[in-house]
């Protein structure tokens, strides 16, 4: 697939994932600032890379990716919301997110708060109900996502980044956090895809490897991006990892090399990603096309 | 079942739960302070009448209550998180739960939110494990659960409380926070026990009003208890509720007459548990022992 096609392939699946997340907040519900709070953060643009890999892999390995759509969106409330809480005063304290105020800047502490256990709530609810899928692969595509989002995955990440602040950065610290805060739901999602459709347990876990890689060089690239794109380019203020003593993949290897190791990373998916008893290709362009990704 | 045994069997049930609590979270992770908040709050004690009410709908459809031990207490920890989320500066600002610091005062605000997260992720992880049960019935007990906890649900009851702080009280305010905030989980937990357990339809509606009635009767019993108990029978402040303008049964109907709705909550639940499949003789002894407790 030419860059040009994937770029198109991505559109369309993001069309796909924005117009069902438009679709499930549309009813109203009390308390309105609530809904609105929610509504904002879920609303607010975002590449929705993890529902498309969710779709993707589901699609490589045979099924047809409106089928799991639901799904595929549980993925992004969960990413939604951690974003939510992320950006609180307490965490990382940040004013701008996409180009916009954050949500505690927006509706107050107390709403982003919980806007963003609403989020994480919602997600199992909807994840939950889905009749064209058997309800053991359901089930298992939970615990997957419960276990990438939770205290085995983006919570220990997200814990482990805060009180990391200030430390002097380390190879294994730093790989830690990325793994756990950032790589573990992107290797959920494209793993999810895999379980729903029943694929066999070595494409599984192909896909799992594929997942992990191209998530750890997600992060890897976004590090790289925070010191060399502008603060229009990124939609928050450039050079704010450094600025809050974030541990990075840069801070620990220096840009050169973290571009070398997300370039390593993205062949690694690569090869994990051919071995899997379906059809790979949309899944081995998304990889190279993430490299080139400058917001 | 008289006072006495009724006090034996929860303090039993009671027993089990703690047990299962205190073995969930007895392998480490890192980093060690996410566990630590986690396992603080969790192990804080508490009456632990979510589970113990799940354990006992489905040993009241016939079933053997420790067969689904994971899932009922999958239910405290949800609960769990609701009270650090709600204790947090930006929410209720409490220094002081069940006698001891609250969260955030023990491990920062940071920490505190990050630990309500995993509880509520892994409520959700632990759930979805099970050998014993059909998967269609986990699944059905997932989306009971997410129901009840997010915005149809909890979270939307602590959104409106706050909001609601300072106006003017009135019934369909109150109602609605009530029945949200704390009745929706409590009538969850005791519709899970029946859902797994497999009861037919109109068994699990019965336990549903049941554990509606019990939840909400449960809430006004707080607030009678707030204005009227020691700060040292509560472990908080005792008129709490007051000084922080909380909207509450007693601040629409006054004490006594909250005190008659509560007891004509409580026989409307056992009204409805008496129709049930199944004995209802442990949930009825259950219920007349709520409106007699003095924390």
């Amino acid at each position: 697939m030419g860059m040009n096609s994937v770029k198109g392939y991505l559109q369309q699946k993001e069309n796909l994932v924005n117009s069902f997340l438009e679709s499930y907040l549309i009813k109203p519900f009390s308390p309105g600032v609530l809904h609105d709070a929610m509504k904002y953060s879920l609303l607010a643009g975002g590449k929705r890379i993890r529902p498309i890999l969710c779709l993707t892999a589901y699609e490589a390995c045979g099924g047809h990716g409106e089928d799991i759509l639901p799904q595929a969106c549980a993925i992004e409330l969960i990413h939604t919301y951690s974003l939510i809480h992320d950006d609180l005063p307490a965490m990382d304290n940040d004013d701008l997110r996409r180009g916009k105020p954050t949500s505690h800047i927006m509706f107050g502490e107390a709403m982003a708060i919980l806007a963003g256990d609403a989020l994480l709530t919602d997600a199992f609810r909807i994840f939950s109900q889905n009749n064209n899928i058997p309800t053991g692969r359901l089930l298992s595509g939970i615990h997957e996502l419960a276990s990438a989002a939770g205290v085995m995955g983006m919570v220990a990440g997200q814990a482990q980044d805060i009180i990391s602040e200030k430390l002097t950065p380390d190879k294994d610290t730093v790989n830690f956090i990325h793994s756990s805060k950032t790589a573990a739901l992107i290797r959920a999602s494209a793993k999810i895809g895999a379980i729903l459709s029943d694929a066999d347990t070595d494409t599984i876990t192909h896909i799992a490897v594929y997942g992990e890689k191209i998530g750890l060089a997600f992060q890897v690239i976004d590090d790289v991006l925070d010191i060399e794109s502008s603060t229009e380019e990124l939609g928050k203020p450039s050079g704010s990892d450094k600025k809050s003593h974030k541990m990075t993949y840069p801070s620990v290897y220096g840009t050169k090399e973290s571009k070398n190791i997300a370039g390593g990373l993205i062949e690694d998916a690569v090869r994990s990603i051919k071995k899997i008893n379906g059809n790979p290709d949309t899944l081995v362009s998304i990889a190279g096309y993430l490299l080139t990704r400058t917001s």
